[in-house]
């Protein structure tokens, strides 16, 4: 059931190690087949060196497990509301990435203070706000989703494909898990680069309005001209 | 004699260099035979590229040397001390990992800020004091051992598994030698994680108690949900 | 056609991925043969593991594709500027490289701290001016290009052979691709040093005039000494 | 001639390489035969994977070349006025390795701040004067070499084998060529813990100098007991 993207989404947790992104068995991927409604995902707490495609476990959109030994991803509830919730997505990366989670556990968004962060994210990469002593006792996992589709209430999360969860670490999503997986490569290098920025020059400003706008364009949408034929503006 | 030990022993020495948390001849992990009361620690000044699980060295907890043809680490009496008086305890290790001793140079205990360090260190990783200079000049290594015994006489070892020696550098330890190694490993990823925090803003609070007690409790304990069946709540 | 340089520009492409100065699609790297006015650039957003010799893009200096299946770097009108300006290069390399990146993000030029700055980049590496809104929405890329040239009209583009492009990140040069590749490396690097610098010390001065120009000779120029005979004083 | 010491200046050059403290072909490792008074050293500028053996330059303490078809590293003055003042110095090693380069461009010392430092050097790791404008014109490696030399007027260049050059780089010694490598290692490292500590405490104190003594007496010395009984007291 499902081997093709079972396929898919052990190799996205993989290249989450090789792109040094996850050690021990922290982090996870999982990507969606929206058009049987299921999502395939990494089981929880196994070591990357014993992973493999059949060891994916398949769930439904209420969390029910419908095929695999092993259980799910302790955040499994986290990527199912996001599914609900973000049509557009179909997979999802969930890692500890260093610098990103610096900038989780500060609390502080990341602005957009270069072309390499316009370049893949249209705008600033938010951070949730806490969970309430209620929402963390239960269904912990739950309602993180649902702080971060809060979060994108009045935001884009096509254009912004990631965010930092308040004390903990980022999420990232994409139109695939590869795409995910990418999207989380560049939020930690973005997050190192803003970081050193600021110790740089504390009082930096972002990057005016009309070059974010250029540059995420360059690469997105209608009138991207970034890339090859095949995937101009695919994304 | 214990040469099941001796390779475990051995194996989670050389994790240590893969993992890039000793360099040179630095750090040594020992593990326990607690039904036999014999330790098994990595030699001297012996260079990882050198080592072997017969090189290990078999030491009883009066800091006899009884089986080996090389000296035992020259901080073989601190792990004696600890296998004494902490009685959970299987696995040590030390090393002079970059970011951790950093931390312990400064004398600071790392805080709890965001859960990477809530899931693995219930609460702050405490410093020492300094040692006296009569503690200093004689029985050294084993006055450190007592420091770190004295640091935790109202601290849970078993749910802090580590420590910063001050002006030195970190100890960890575990169930066994191979968690007390992940304990190393995570330290010094936390050490990194709060470093960054830190710069990006000097007055961070630590993470809400009520998200620090959930997050451990999701991998520790007999209520935790983390990982498959057959670990879950052994740690 | 060009077969040597395509060669040659393919090599330098993958170099850059090996010195860790661009992952995912970012950066390029280009070569000109400047008795046939015509330039060798690697495709746009194809990703470093696909790429070969053969799928190098030959442009005029007019920016018309002579060769070649895929489209050239959407950067390429930038390199095609400089090329037509700085009439001693034949090469161009642009990447986004983490520390030389942080410091274009903050609009700052990278001061010359230390001779292993001297010995490759004569003075500061400068930082050019925010493009207007007009021309960043036309013909953006070439603008940028204009605007590098602007910041050399009174500095000497052989002897300070990179520059940072404010709130993107850096371009370097050099008598050849390789060349120019070299002067990345090296960029990067004390793009590194000069921000460690200025966090140990904030108000630290530049070296000494006599010692830049000191460095500078040793390994540039007539007076060379820095080498073998057959590369003295070449670059 | 001098096969053999040949053989282990080309490894300690590799070794630096391998190391991360060197890249192109920044930093050079020499050897002397106290015997015959001769000197094996790197050639200048060749890339580290040209290297073999054959390619060492052989040169008395007066800079002449006996053997080799290669000019020598520009630094060889350097070397040997440290040779000649440094008496009981076999092996030497000069980097640009990146944290080290950043105190130096500092002009700061690097302060005893743990054991990981005092392990290996005695007291703090002093930093040169600038060279003055006619030291730098005439004879400047030569003057880099005497201002070392002057720096340890009232240090012990035995228990503290290392420097940085203001404005410049790292230079370290041992009593084998492979010592003087392990020195840079440390110094590296050291350098970087230093620097870590600084930023988490501007105003941190230096280790108690009891604890100092100790630390460097456990691996130095005729009471040293680190390592095994053929090491013992030898460093």
């Amino acid at each position: 059931m499902l081997e093709a993207l079972k396929e898919k989404v052990f190799r996205a947790n993989i290249r989450l190690v090789e792109a040094g992104l996850v050690i021990l068995t922290w982090g996870n991927a999982s990507g969606i087949d929206r058009s049987k409604g299921l999502v395939v995902i990494k089981p929880s707490g196994v070591g990357y060196g014993e992973l493999s495609p059949e060891k994916m476990v398949v769930v439904d959109l209420n969390g029910n497990v419908l095929e695999g030994k092993l259980r799910p991803s302790s955040d499994t509830p986290t990527h199912i509301v996001l599914y609900r919730n973000f049509e557009g997505v179909n997979g999802i990366v969930h890692t500890h990435s260093t610098w990103a989670t610096a900038w989780a556990q500060s609390k502080l968004p990341i602005p957009s203070l270069g072309t390499t962060h316009a370049d893949h994210f249209h705008n600033e990469i938010p951070c949730t706000r806490f969970l309430s002593e209620e929402e963390t006792e239960e269904n912990y996992e739950m309602n993180t989703g649902r702080a971060i589709v809060e979060t994108f209430a009045r935001r884009d999360y096509l254009s912004t494909p990631g965010v930092l969860v308040a004390g903990h670490a980022p999420f990232t999503w994409g139109k695939s898990v590869d795409d995910a997986v990418n999207n989380s490569i560049v939020l930690e290098e973005v997050a190192k680069m803003a970081f050193l920025t600021k110790m740089l020059k504390s009082d930096v400003e972002t990057l005016p309005v009309y070059i974010i706008d250029k540059h995420y364009s360059r690469k997105h949408g209608k009138n991207a001209y970034y890339g090859q034929k095949e995937t101009l503006g695919n994304d």
